[in-house]
């Protein structure tokens, strides 16, 4: 059982702490990697030796990040994770630390508690958010370093400023990471304004593929095998391709299925927040959030997509 | 020749006008009529007749900006402009008022100085900003109704702050107008994230029609009459489109040729900075700012083509 601490006890807990190791979940994201390089840099900061640890690699478009901090070795005495919700996202090489965690740091209301202490704050846009407020606690003053992984943080959990969860903290931390020396401009450039030419033929054939149904109040695309082969594309190409369907004027629920395998689907559903597209997916298996949530499954492609807009159609 | 006053000037004349009709430049953006609604409701609030007025209609899709406030007929005592830089763009309707500006609020550098007074800000992102500044000093508490257009044109200037002119004060002026009431998800959502069925087909064609030029430096993509016929697209469906060439990973110079009749086309750079494409639209009649500019030419396209694009190179 979890016992729940305040964010002064994180950071007084923290303070105490040292040779600690900062988990992030697999397949991570700006924000988990942002979470996990600001910590570090702080407590190094503190005197303390502390690393970032990940099952996966780090994409290289967050070499910006990773780049800044320099490899330490140190047998690990403490263990914390960051923006991690549950022990399968953290993946073959981290999950022998799933019981042993000091401190879990979260934004994920769904957070399973795992950890001996946590704090989990459901209403952070971004646990980055969460990560800058602990720093601050500890009396750290932001640099650069640290300023930069937060930004990137917030700024790709909202979408860049898009999404609903970005909300008045996270406007005013990002300009507060600004003047602490985070290139804004070239982090979402990065992030939001540069894609590969795989990419962008991935797009142009999903687009190809694009179907409405219900009065075009349901749009659906298809990534599949052959849709990947063709582009050249691979699976670091695919982020944010499911918000596609949901962009169309009109259409309240976005349906994306990608072919992981010969007549295996991921499906992804999107909503522009009126429709809860997770209790669709719940009823297939799946899960998420009110307005993003998916599931898998297996047989014939047509037969799939009459189930899903059928099943979709009930929403409306 | 127009003296150049403070914010706090601006105040002052403003508090002492009545009847003040708000300019704004024609084909009106975000951040125009932005503006122009927030000084008007701002205006109105401390008790004078205020409207806004342009030459051509206001997109639809500002609706939530142009519906809150009533119209009021007056005849016109003092004349204020913003965003707007030099008399062309005045529009067939406004040309009137040409020579009859008292107050002229801008942040484009290149503004000609057609007004008795005028505060001139290059730096502010968005004029917005600025006018946000006059409100406090004339003491005007902020409401949703003023700041849904200010934070409007803040987002929308800086490209939902993904361009470099998003600033510490950008972030955190959008901040405080979240606290005011500004419907942020709304606006970025409806601004950034929902597109035409035609936009989609338009940007389908035209990343079909996307070529490499000098190793992948030079992307070109084409909007020809055949393909907004084809897709069904308006002029209204064109914006950002010359955004996509440069968001091109490698691409250095975007360039989208546009046929606006037959044999006559608008050309687009875009750079990300660091070359000024600027430079380049000068010596073909054109012009704009370092990293977006335009030009305007006629002929086979095959053969403007070759010469864009070899004038492009010589910039790399």
């Amino acid at each position: 059982m979890m016992k729940t601490i305040t964010i002064n006890e994180c950071a007084e807990h923290l303070l105490k702490a040292d040779n600690i190791l900062i988990l992030m979940h697999k397949s991570p994201d700006g924000d988990a990697v942002g979470c996990a390089y600001a910590l570090a840099h702080a407590l190094r900061k503190a005197g303390k030796k502390a690393m970032p640890a990940c099952s996966d690699d780090i994409p290289k478009k967050y070499g910006y990040i990773t780049n800044s901090l320099e490899i330490q070795d140190f047998e690990p005495e403490y263990i914390v994770t960051v923006d991690l919700a549950d022990t399968p996202l953290f993946g073959d090489k981290l999950i022998q630390y799933k019981d042993k965690v000091d401190l879990c740091i979260d934004h994920h209301g769904s957070n399973t508690g795992f950890a001996k202490y946590g704090y989990i704050d459901a209403d952070a846009g971004a646990c980055a958010q969460i990560v800058k407020k602990i720093i601050d606690c500890m009396g750290i003053e932001i640099d650069k370093n640290i300023a930069n992984p937060i930004f990137t943080g917030i700024s790709t959990d909202t979408g860049c400023f898009k999404y609903s969860n970005a909300s008045v903290e996270s406007y005013r931390m990002a300009a507060d990471m600004l003047e602490c020396g985070a290139e804004g401009f070239f982090i979402n450039n990065l992030m939001f304004d540069t894609k590969s030419r795989q990419r962008l033929e991935m797009e142009r054939l999903a687009l190809e593929s694009m179907k409405f149904y219900n009065d075009g109040q349901i749009a659906v695309i298809f990534i599949t095998r052959d849709i990947m082969e063709r582009s050249g594309a691979e699976d670091g190409d695919t982020e944010g391709i499911s918000g596609i369907p949901r962009q169309v004027e009109d259409v309240k629920i976005g349906i994306t299925f990608r072919e992981k395998e010969k007549d295996n689907f991921k499906i992804s559903m999107r909503s522009s927040g009126e429709i809860d597209v997770s209790a669709l997916c719940k009823k297939l298996g799946g899960g998420g959030h009110k307005a993003a949530a998916g599931c898998s499954m297996t047989g014939d492609i047509n037969e799939i997509e009459k189930t899903i807009v059928s099943l979709a159609g009930t929403a409306l």
